[in-house]
């Protein structure tokens, strides 16, 4: 059978494009309720993506700034919960800090999102840079500190996970025997961070354990995400970075003694989709008219920690400025590149940053789209996409409308669900307890 | 106009009745799925009820001894979240833990649920006594300590509700303003448990702050939720008690130089319906006949801090083995009272406790039991019911479709829905920032 993609779409209130929200179209007045994150998701589930993305933000110095974090108004668990009832096949993948919760918690909230969507649930597993402060801390710690928590985070939700046996619950009426109490074991975690009991109070989830998503593309990040992760969501602006970090990925994933089969690397893509080419750059020429350089400005400082206040938009920022620390990550080294190799202005910059935030940003049909994400596909860079649509609804209506059907038509997606759990549609094995 | 009741009900996967999930009529081989959630919550909206309440207990404790609870099978957000998208008007309280959460997440996950719902969250705010030993700890603190705690989290949590103020959000495409950060504050507290920043990160609720919930009926939490409760639920099998404990609330209430109107007062109530009520008494004496008496042994042991294992269910319990101690709760007291002075034997309090938990227990038709409550009601003590059905989900049926009509042809319950969130149901201001 002929290799298909995965597609799974970020769940965004306005669009990627940082300014989409100024669009005409934008449901720019109803940013944090239910009915418009009903219909994004409704509208990727009509096109049978394996799953929508709800990325989180547990901080709001950017919107203080100005710098709108659309995603943050989404809190991960309510959201999903609620379109759990509104959808019946599309997976649900949140993001949880575990920085920020107790195992406990997380194992509870994402094992009760499982069973509210029929065994649906994945979880963004995220260390936090910033959000320190409203935990009582200053700071955040290294990242070796901060992976090395979620490391033991993630090992004691699994176990919660697996603390019902999946034939424990009986259901004998005559004898009174709901469940086999034998088939509950606690877990006496007793870690270096974490000291937890266990078992959890409910049944074993639907998909025994509910899909893991890693994002962290620095050297501590691909450690932790090929050791952990069913989905690895990747900044790959080029080819050959792409296909660089996907036989990294890959062959990390076989250094934990893992099927590289069982993880699937998903790079973003930005596609800007018009019926013509022309249409689709008159779209992206309006979506860069949009961008408030001032508010850009600052964006770019705080991705690359640098100052850059007395740089005129037209100048270049200096190469000496820049970290060549490979800790700083995937995306912050994206933007270095593009800055000091590249020689893109502090304007280029700012655009660049707005539209795609190193992402591959592509503007064009939905056959030149398609070709594009083809050329990635069997080139070995990637097994699928995450799809960023630049703007909303309208941007994502495009994309599934357009752009999915041609993959089908191609024989690169799916015409239709051929199972009901998100395991089921990344073709994983239930997990046994 | 005349003073109407206030009617929330118990969202229950089985019953009230500890083995109600043995009836051929529940479905117990759903209780950890949203189908069996939705068809209850609609039942109880179908009826108009004020709210839906969802308890919780953190870990599994009883289940691991064969006493299963029921309730601890769903994550309350994940849970009311859901149903929020399944409903149009009914409230959806949930319960958790300020021994247990941050109040950045709490904050961000009511105000997400009120969002989710257009304004409908509650937080039934509880300190926990079980579970430490999932976060780490080894047993409870004293009460004290651990309302301390919850006093400074529900401060954090309702700062950072207000963190946002009403108008801050402008959406001026044409300027480019979403918003106007001056209307976002950081809340900076800086207590002696929590150090949170803020602002939040999304909008202000639409109920400004979601409404707040309390149960504690020790002195340390009657002196808790007279402070910050819009409703206070309690366990009370007698009138006489009823109406000491609503005054003695209500002057706390004052206490804190709060309109005592403004609080609303519920105890539960665990109603035997039956169209006849003969009818009625045979489905109470089918639910006592399926009451696992070894289990109950346990159950009420653990609830008396008692060691029973010795005493016969034809025996009394000496009272020399109970604590006079006030801080253990209006419910140790009740039950000590029932085994003490009204000489109930070990098998008549499991029973009692397998069926009512120390609420009032009712078995008579609908008019009888609208007596029942009418009686409390205009004898001034309560402000309305929180109903515990006590098998599902036919008892609640019977309780929505006889019950609530009849105190609503009494004039004693709304007709329908006034307004669109909790706080209107329950004749609550929407406070400012």
């Amino acid at each position: 059978m002929k290799r298909r993609m995965a597609l799974t779409t970020f769940l965004l209130p306005a669009g990627y494009h940082r300014d989409s929200w100024r669009r005409p179209g934008s449901r720019a007045d109803e940013l944090a309720g239910l009915s418009l994150m009903a219909d994004l998701a409704r509208t990727a589930e009509r096109a049978k993506l394996d799953a929508v993305f709800l990325g989180d933000c547990v901080h709001a110095n950017s919107t203080m700034r100005g710098d709108i974090m659309m995603n943050g108004f989404y809190e991960p668990i309510s959201t999903l919960s609620a379109l759990a009832a509104l959808t019946s096949k599309i997976g649900l993948i949140g993001t949880m800090s575990t920085s920020f919760t107790e195992p406990y918690n997380a194992a509870r909230q994402f094992a009760g999102l499982d069973h509210m969507s029929g065994g649906r649930a994945g979880w963004n597993v995220v260390t936090s840079r910033d959000g320190f402060q409203n935990f009582g801390g200053s700071g955040a710690p290294d990242p070796e500190v901060r992976y090395d928590r979620a490391a033991e985070h993630v090992e004691v939700v699994q176990k919660l996970w697996d603390s019902w046996h999946d034939d424990a619950i009986l259901v004998d009426r005559e004898a009174g025997r709901w469940l086999d109490t034998d088939e509950l074991v606690p877990i006496n975690h007793s870690g270096e961070r974490f000291q937890v009991a266990g078992p959890i109070n409910m049944p074993r989830p639907p998909q025994g354990r509910p899909v893991l998503v890693q994002a962290g593309s620095s050297s501590s990040g691909i450690e932790f995400g090929s050791k952990i992760a069913d989905i690895i969501y990747t900044a790959q602006p080029r080819l050959e970075g792409a296909i660089d970090f996907y036989g990294r990925l890959k062959d990390a994933v076989r250094g934990h003694g893992r099927d590289p089969e069982t993880v699937t690397v998903l790079p973003g893509i930005v596609p800007v989709i018009g019926r013509t080419e022309a249409e689709a750059h008159e779209i992206a020429a309006d979506l860069s008219s949009m961008i408030d350089l001032d508010a850009g400005r600052r964006q770019v400082a705080g991705d690359l920690f640098l100052e850059i206040d007395d740089i005129d938009f037209d100048e270049h920022i200096p190469a000496e400025r820049f970290s060549e620390d490979p800790k700083m990550g995937t995306r912050y080294h994206i933007f270095r590149s593009k800055a000091v190799d590249q020689g893109l202005t502090l304007r280029e910059l700012i655009i660049d940053r707005a539209r795609s935030t190193g992402h591959m940003f592509f503007v064009g049909t939905a056959g030149q789209a398609a070709d594009r994400m083809i050329e990635w596909f069997d080139a070995g860079a990637c097994d699928g996409f995450n799809l960023n649509a630049p703007y909303n609804p309208d941007g994502l209506e495009l994309i599934c409308d357009l752009l999915v059907p041609e993959l089908q038509e191609r024989g690169y997606f799916r015409e239709d669900y051929e199972g009901d759990t998100l395991r089921d549609h990344l073709g994983l094995d239930r997990p046994s307890a």
